[in-house]
């Protein structure tokens, strides 16, 4: 579905952020993910599970169920699930039969995110879940703050979309982030599971929120890139430095930023969105690490704002929207190709191809943290 | 539709609870009855009248328009219909063209009810509707309070299949009921217009909203049964005695119930639910029947929130869903078969085969009343 | 679509009231129009400006953009459209895709009102707008309270219908207007664009709405005439004078009105709806001419809630209402036909047929005050 092909939803064969850790807890919690009911909750130990939330026996929510021990029981006949699907009894009769189980999702737990599989459970390999080291958000290094979370009422390419082109910025964020100079394309680079979109802007004065942010307002070098980890998270890194005449000798640091937006499909007409966002300022109050990433928000509502509006504008055509491609849109074509192309990769019963072990931290900025 | 085949909605040629007494006066109402909008209300006699509530002018609805003696005069333009349909004249112009007439549906008044019959009117036999004396409803042996009422998000047959099968007591109804031994499937009993399920519980401690009703908290023996007489009326008959060791004489009457829960669909995705209860307890204080009856409203609550949330995953989902039969669903198979079978019948033209006179009191417990 | 044949919905070739010209300024609105998006604003001298509402290059709302200047720039990326719909410039690029540019609607402010014309912009003669001092509107005999607006959440053909056919004032206005003596069809006329019923009350005693208006409730002569000039606005006119005994002297005159009621299809299940009155009652106080417009809008609202009830009845239904005719529906079948007439030519490609200059204003009544 547009902006991809019809018939192209999303890939499954992947992994993506369903929670924050602290939104998942003994008390289970409905979640659409790809358009299937999920089921979220935590063993005794605190492991989270995701189970099918539709309770095969009467399609009961089993996201609005008890969890009994470590298994949920269906809140409307009792029947007990396992955190592996099987069924642990049902209180009506001994007998189990052996189709009365739900598909259990692999989950793992990194970092402050529970992430989900909802593909084939065999082919989960850990290994391509990002490293979140290199993100920077268990770099210690930075300092995070982390726990944004909104269910957008839009597709989950619009806001793929939205991250791969910023030339967005001085138009859309116009209130929130004020003039800004990002005028020209970015640079496209792309690797095994990642693409990004990058430029620098050298010789500056500092935009507002900038100058807000940094107690700055001399001449900056500004260089930001956004890199898709396909096919969830965008690690937004923008670096601001004293500008420097000299370009092999870097102007004095005045901070970094990392932010991480994370995008898993909900319906096919809705997603859910996860931001967080990291500094390597060196700041000495602790608040300013918490307010460099709350000032986000606003902007964050306005990029939820304009994926709103163009769904509501897609629906109340009722036809898919032609649509003029333009140079910045060299991203956002790539981008949607890898997403193209996983997608028929699935439905062609190929595996998708292997990406060369963890993330390829081919991005300077990325590798700065390293 | 799903829990019944495709192209299988609703049996028509059959007596449905529309209303209670009270919620029909000289004011029309409109409801949705069987997919057909209806208009509801008295002649100045008081007798109920059921018409088909879409003007055939220019579709304004009857519900929302003015009773006018006997007649309804249309909102709109004024267009009066008489109890039987016909048009009683148009204020326009002096003559009435044939075809300017709506469907009247038979209606009964009996107790606290009127019902309707959807289909062909020559079929509408009176003795069809369930007797009430037998029910309960208006033996002397027991006091009654009526009235409660909702309309549901969710289809007519997802009612049923709650009431169908009473194992899902000690789940759905963990909040309202506590604690409850109902872990065994039901005795499936069925005639001509019936179908029962029954399940004894003897000589065991009374679950918590007994010990609340009947102030004693001995061993007990517990019978029930709910009895569909089809297709409207589920009867629902509990009765509590102390635990008796000789089979052969049973234990003192510290009380029985019977529950009414009639259940008419209204739209493919909703239904109406008619409830009230009856009680022998011998009680001294009045004031007990009603309450006993009022407590029962939480549970109530909680049949429509799993009947709600079923019907918004069947929508979700946008498929029919998979369903996995356990051996507590052998009265819900069997009555769904009667719905089927008495839709089917109607498709192929065929008379609804003839039940047997009033319906059969064969259950034991519906027998002790009369 | 009913009551249109199906395959119908509505003429595009015409002039629409878009808007109040106190609606449009230099923030720009979005509102439907013919079942498209339309961005509304104003350029630097004044002129109101209509583009289509969609940014060709991701959807994005125009109504909900940024006027720059005299051009409109997309709230997301910036691009910049000119009042006729070219591009001025694509921020981050410098050349423009020919293809990157949105249709320029004609329109024209006269009166207080914004007219647009949704279909081919070179068919788009001005002369075909109504003429407004032959209306009344600009009618210096006349004194005018403008400004009413509502978006109908029903399909516009529907008001048309309300208005052709005035045999419901005395149903559907029965508590806004009291009893009233519309009993029977008007007379029909038609010409090139227009088309009226009319009907005349003589010697009758006054309406209530009519004794409390003019303060006289003595035997009236009342006369009334509702003209749609088509596609768009119906004028409705009426003449209350004290009864004369003597058909070729008219009575002493109480007061006339005129009613504009502007009915513009939003999308295929909803319209807007403009409304404005004028009198020549030559009454003293100012805030007559006020109130006796906003004095009718108990009366309006009766309509709409028609149109919504009507609405929702087909919706809920879920296929065409069969209809019954009446006599009364003369006009309501031969306007239809008009909308039918001329939807179809445009669909075979013909040409509309020139309506003869300016509409004629046959109606006596509209005569009177030329």
């Amino acid at each position: 579905m547009y902006p991809l092909p019809e018939g192209c939803f999303a890939p499954r064969n992947q992994w993506y952020v369903a929670a924050w850790s602290k939104d998942i807890g003994r008390e289970p919690i409905e979640r659409w993910i790809l358009d299937e009911p999920v089921a979220l909750y935590r063993r005794e130990s605190g492991e989270p599970v995701a189970l099918h939330g539709r309770c095969p026996h009467r399609s009961f929510p089993l996201g609005k169920s008890r969890v009994s021990g470590d298994n949920i029981a269906c809140g409307y006949h009792g029947i007990q699930f396992r955190p592996d699907g099987s069924c642990a009894g049902i209180p009506s009769q001994r007998a189990v039969p052996k189709a009365c189980a739900v598909k259990s999702y692999p989950v793992i737990e990194r970092w402050d995110w529970v992430w989900i599989w909802p593909g084939e459970a065999h082919l989960a390999d850990p290994t391509l879940i990002p490293d979140h080291f290199q993100m920077g958000a268990t770099d210690p290094a930075f300092k995070t703050h982390s726990g944004w979370y909104a269910l957008i009422p839009g597709r989950y390419m619009l806001m793929h979309d939205n991250l791969f082109d910023l030339t967005h910025l001085p138009h859309l964020h116009l209130v929130s982030l004020g003039a800004l100079s990002e005028t020209k394309p970015s640079r496209l680079d792309q690797g095994p599971g990642w693409i990004s979109s990058t430029f620098d802007y050298l010789d500056i004065d500092p935009p507002a929120y900038a100058q807000r942010t940094y107690g700055y307002s001399g001449r900056v070098d500004r260089v930001a890139c956004v890199k898709l980890l396909f096919p969830s998270v965008h690690v937004a890194t923008e670096e601001y430095r004293k500008a420097s005449a000299d370009p092999a000798k870097p102007g004095e640091l005045l901070g970094g930023t990392r932010h991480f937006h994370a995008i898993t499909p909900a319906t096919r007409h809705s997603c859910h969105y996860f931001f967080a966002g990291a500094s390597n300022a060196n700041h000495p109050d602790p608040e300013f690490y918490r307010t460099s990433v709350t000032n986000v928000y606003p902007t964050l509502v306005e990029d939820i704002s304009a994926t709103t509006y163009i769904e509501e504008m897609i629906q109340k055509l009722g036809h898919v929207p032609p649509e003029i491609l333009l140079r910045a849109d060299t991203v956002c074509v790539a981008g949607r190709r890898m997403f193209e192309d996983a997608i028929r990769a699935e439905q062609a019963g190929k595996q998708v191809p292997r990406m060369t072990g963890p993330v390829d931290p081919t991005n300077s900025l990325l590798r700065q943290s390293a």
